[in-house]
C-alpha cells in the first residue's frame, strides 16, 4: 500500500490544526482557482481521489450533483467525513496505487493535493480517464514542483542580504522526503513537463494549467501570503478527456 | 521598435562567440528535443520568428521544406545570414512586436529563444496562428521562468553549503533587466501558466511542454553540463493550431 501518513497520529494531529482541515475549501487559498475550473457541477457524477474529510464532496453534493464518490487511503479522514453523511455521496476506503473504478461512468473527476504523494501515477491516471466519459473533465492540484524539488524547502537568506528560494534537483524526479508535520513524509517530485506528458499518455488533453500564488485582491486580505508570489506555492492543472 | 540588443556591437560580438553561434544547431544543447517536437518539414511551409543567422532555416531548407521564411529584427544577424543563401528561403527584417504575416500561408511556425523578448507576446501569437493553416504546428523555445525570474540569476552557496538557483519574484511577470553579454538586455519573465494561457487565448492547443536539461547521454558527453539539472534551462512548446 501507499504510504498512508494521514493516517499517522502525529501527522494527522498537525493535518488537523491547518486552517484548510478547521475550514475547509474556505481556508484553501487555491480553492477560488479550482472552483474556476471545475465549473458547473449541477447534474454531474463526481469522483474525487483522495477526498480527505470530504469538503469537496459535500460542496459539490450542495452545488446539485447527481452522485459523488469520495476516495481516500486514510481510514482516519474518512471517519471524519463521514460524520456528515449526505445522501449522494458515498465514501470508499481504497489506495490509489491500485484501486479500480467502473468504466465511463464519471464526468468530473478531481484530486486536490494528492498526485504528488503517488508512485504509480500513470497508472492512477489511466484508471481516472476509463471512468471518465468521453469529453469529462479533470481538475487537480498538486504541489508546485519548484516545491518539492529542493532537498530542504524553505526560504533562505543570501549573505548579500536577498530572501530566495534554494531551488535544486528540479529535473531529478522521484521520491522527496521531508518532516512536515511527522518525520519522513514522503513526496513524489516530477517536473511540470512531465505531469503535462503523463495526462497526454492517458488520454487526456490539457486546458489550463495555473501556478497559483496570491492576486492583489488575495494580499490585500492576507498581507503575510507576501512571500508567496516568490515561488508557486500550487500547480493547478485542468483536462478533457480525449 | 522592439529592444534589438542583437544590434549593439558588444552584444553581437559576445554573441556570436557562443557555442549556438559558432556551430549552430549542433552548438544547441537543447536542439535534439526541438527538432522531435518540429518533426518531418519535408514539403512544408516554415516560418522562422527570431531566426538570427539563419541556422534552423537553413536545416529546413535542407530537410525539404518547401519554402521559409526566416524573420529577424537584427540587421547584422540577417546580414550574416545572407551570406549562405538558398533558393527556397527568404529573409525579411521585421519587429515581431510590428509584424504581419499571409493568412494560413505556412504549415509550421518555429522561434528559438526569441517570445522572452516580446512585450506584446499576445499580438505575436495572434499573428502566427492567423499565419498557420488549421492543424498547423508552432514550436517554440524560451529561456525557462526559473531563469528569467530571479533579480540576479546565477548559482548561489549558502553559509550551509548547499549551491542552490536563487528563485525569486517567480510570480511577478513583466520585465527583467540582466547584464548578460551587455549591459542592460530586458527580458520579458512570465510563469509557465501564463505561456500555456497565452497560446490557448490565441487559438493553439498545446500538445509537448518540456522543460529542458541534459539526460543520462547529455552527461556522459558533456560532464560540464551537470549543475543544469538543479534548475531547467529552457521550456519547450509545442502547439496545434485549432
Amino acid at each position: 500500500m501507499n504510504q498512508n501518513i494521514y493516517d499517522d497520529p502525529d501527522f494527522f494531529a498537525g493535518y488537523s490544526r491547518l486552517a484548510r482541515s478547521r475550514l475547509g475549501l474556505a481556508g484553501a487559498p487555491e480553492w477560488p482557482s479550482l472552483r474556476t475550473m471545475v465549473g458547473d457541477v449541477s447534474g454531474r457524477r463526481v469522483v474525487d481521489l483522495g477526498c480527505g474529510y470530504g469538503w469537496f464532496c459535500r460542496w459539490a453534493a450542495a452545488e446539485g450533483a447527481a452522485a459523488v464518490l469520495g476516495i481516500d487511503v486514510s481510514a482516519r479522514m474518512l471517519a471524519r467525513a463521514a460524520e456528515e453523511p449526505h445522501e449522494r455521496i458515498t465514501y470508499r476506503r481504497e489506495d490509489l496505487e491500485a484501486f479500480e473504478l467502473p468504466a465511463a461512468s464519471f464526468d468530473l473527476a478531481y484530486s486536490s493535493l494528492t498526485l504528488h504523494y503517488l508512485v504509480g501515477l500513470d497508472r492512477m491516471l489511466g484508471v481516472v480517464r476509463r471512468a471518465l466519459v468521453d469529453g469529462g473533465l479533470f481538475v487537480c492540484s498538486v504541489e508546485h514542483p519548484t516545491i518539492t524539488a529542493p532537498s530542504r524547502p524553505g526560504f533562505v537568506e543570501l549573505p548579500d542580504g536577498r530572501t530566495v528560494w534554494p531551488l535544486d534537483d528540479y529535473l531529478v524526479e522521484g521520491p522527496r522526503v521531508t518532516d512536515w508535520l511527522a518525520e519522513g513524509v514522503v513526496k513524489q517530485h516530477r517536473t511540470i513537463g512531465t505531469y503535462v506528458d503523463l495526462l497526454g499518455a492517458a488520454g487526456f488533453s490539457l486546458t489550463r494549467l495555473v501556478e497559483w500564488g496570491p492576486n492583489e485582491q488575495d494580499l490585500a486580505a492576507h498581507p503575510e501570503w507576501a512571500a508567496e508570489v516568490r515561488r508557486p506555492a500550487f500547480l493547478l492543472l485542468a483536462a478533457n478527456a480525449v
